[in-house]
């Protein structure tokens, strides 16, 4: 078999052996009327593959394709595709299904329509598994299938169908804008466009960071000012400072969350898009009641955010930092260990896809 | 000694003896030109009260004079003094100062002015301490003293100023009105007055509450539907129903808070106004990436709103149900005890304080 009737994806089996990748045939849903499907050029290396390979945010069972931050060229579109013509170069995100026939889905918060089938470790309505784009080729439905400007390279694009989305789309749900002071907190693969996002937007934007070493990178990246979080009372001179908290940290289990409210306004965010495997510290009620801080996160972000995201990318020139990476055994098991031990400025893409799987 | 230079009030010693309560002499604050003295006539017993004279949100110094529910006479204004005049009817709740110069006082957030000093249990920046109203007088700022609107009774006004201001600020700064979906959880002292302000603000609104036996008086106080927590898939139909849940429960380190999550629209708000003693459950930042709910909290409620609220109460005929204890030794102890039991329905207000201290 082959394409178009099997794909070819690096696999992990398990848990135990989350960093060892085999290339394997992996079978995709049937095509649908609506599906389209992409030769993969490159893909990115987001946290989330980590923590689902490892097994962190849940046990799975292999062999499972991660892989969500996809760049390729249509080569295949159903028939009732509208909006994507063979030969276009797309990107796929987090998410490749949703009903589309929700009250969620009609009111454009498709991204948490109760049926939506991510990229991976996901299952079909009909048993039909969705895999990842450590593979040669993925099939998503076309909502879920992206125009990529061509003022934005692929390696650099692929980053912003997850880390991207994931930053981007909670700025602007909140407002954010001219007159707004925002502060990113933790700059790594998700900080590192929130600020670059934040500052795009018009928002006085402030880097939290316990880096000192990333201190002069995150002005850089759009932080007025930067803020080093391990030194004494870092948080005292920003009581009351900040309309939003954009938290991409991976380490919030290890936070005083009451000295990160503190620097919030009244009824300030204080939003979470880093997920990390273990919980949250303990929080009193009472903590709250402080300034009426709101605690949040989302999920990625809609359809239309994802357009007006990679339009300002093209338009601003804003792109992530990116190491590039071969698709290979030995390449993914680099990355994925990088990742793991937080160990890259700031992404890792996944290229040369044609030689490791002998594309056309 | 007495009045002006010193009050009477009941007092608890410590948090052993937390029911336990003596008529002694108090001393106020020195009278300031924009104070206001107000000879009590009922307060209202608050679970703050009991929190407070436990321990259960920390240990305090005796002797402490509680009760933040207070409706009395102007006896002495200060000569600044400009919105309330000697033999006014007037209210005061659980804040008697703030500093009124901060960015947080000039935007109408005084509830959240770093400086302010609580009812009681609270020391001003002279080191005078401030009193609460289980006493015959109290002494506050003229901007923390309300006048009350003729049609409201004074036993019934007086859990407005800390129960009635802590449930409607919430509501009224999250917009609700027509249009939205409100489910008031926790159907006691707090929450019988947020079912009334949301029904009355014009949102279709709901109760949940773990009693059976609260059904049918949630209905008459406001909710078009009464969910009954403790039965089996209780949040299924409701899922992604409600703008905002306003959590009055004092048991939420209980909940499943993931369930109670799980009823409310995209970006919708879990809004605690109980505060337990004890934290809240374990918490997952993925819990929140589910419908990008926020978790949030706040104290009170700033001058505009309170006389709003008493204005919407006058104007609806909206008031607590209250049950009256006479204010003595005996009284206070059976009031503290069996709000600590969850024993009332729904307020208890003190009485007969011209009994009590034999006042003019």
């Amino acid at each position: 078999m082959g394409y178009p009737d099997t794909f070819e994806g690096f696999c992990v089996d398990s848990p135990k052996t989350w960093s060892t990748f085999h290339k394997q045939e992996i079978k995709p849903k049937p095509f649908g009327d609506h599906d389209v499907d992409v030769q993969i050029e490159c893909c990115g290396v987001c946290g989330s593959d980590v923590h689902t390979v490892t097994g962190g945010w849940g046990d799975y069972e292999g062999p499972l394709c991660v892989g969500h931050e996809v760049i390729g060229h249509a080569v295949n579109v159903g028939k009732e595709v509208k909006g994507i013509k063979k030969g276009d170069r797309v990107g796929v995100g987090a998410q490749v299904w949703s009903c589309l026939k929700c009250e969620l889905c009609k009111s454009k918060n498709e991204n948490y329509c109760p049926h939506l089938v991510d990229t991976y470790n996901a299952s079909y309505e009909d048993g039909s598994k969705a895999h990842g784009g450590f593979a040669n080729y993925i099939r998503a439905h076309e909502y879920f299938v992206f125009k990529i400007p061509d003022a934005l390279s692929s390696h650099e694009a692929a980053p912003l169908l997850c880390a991207g989305i994931t930053t981007y789309s909670p700025l602007v749900r909140a407002n954010i804008g001219p007159g707004k002071k925002v502060a990113v907190c933790g700059i790594g693969g998700l900080g590192h466009l929130g600020l670059q996002w934040s500052k795009a937007l018009g928002a006085e934007t402030y880097a939290l960071t316990h880096s000192p070493n990333k201190v002069e990178e995150a002005k850089k990246l759009g932080a007025k000012e930067v803020i080093v979080t391990t030194e004494k009372d870092w948080a005292k001179p920003l009581a009351f400072k900040f309309d939003f908290v954009l938290n991409c940290s991976d380490m919030t289990s290890e936070f005083d969350l009451s000295t990160y409210f503190s620097i919030l306004k009244v009824g300030g965010e204080f939003h979470m898009v880093g997920l990390p495997d273990k919980p949250l510290p303990e929080l009193q009620a009472m903590t709250f009641a402080s300034n009426a801080v709101k605690l949040t996160g989302s999920h990625l972000g809609n359809h239309q955010e994802m357009d007006a995201m990679l339009k300002l990318a093209a338009e601003k020139g804003i792109s992530p930092m990116v190491e590039t990476i071969e698709v290979s055994e030995a390449g993914i098991k680099t990355a994925i260990q990088r990742v793991h031990k937080n160990d890259v400025r700031y992404r890792f893409t996944l290229t040369g896809f044609n030689k490791a799987f002998g594309s056309k």
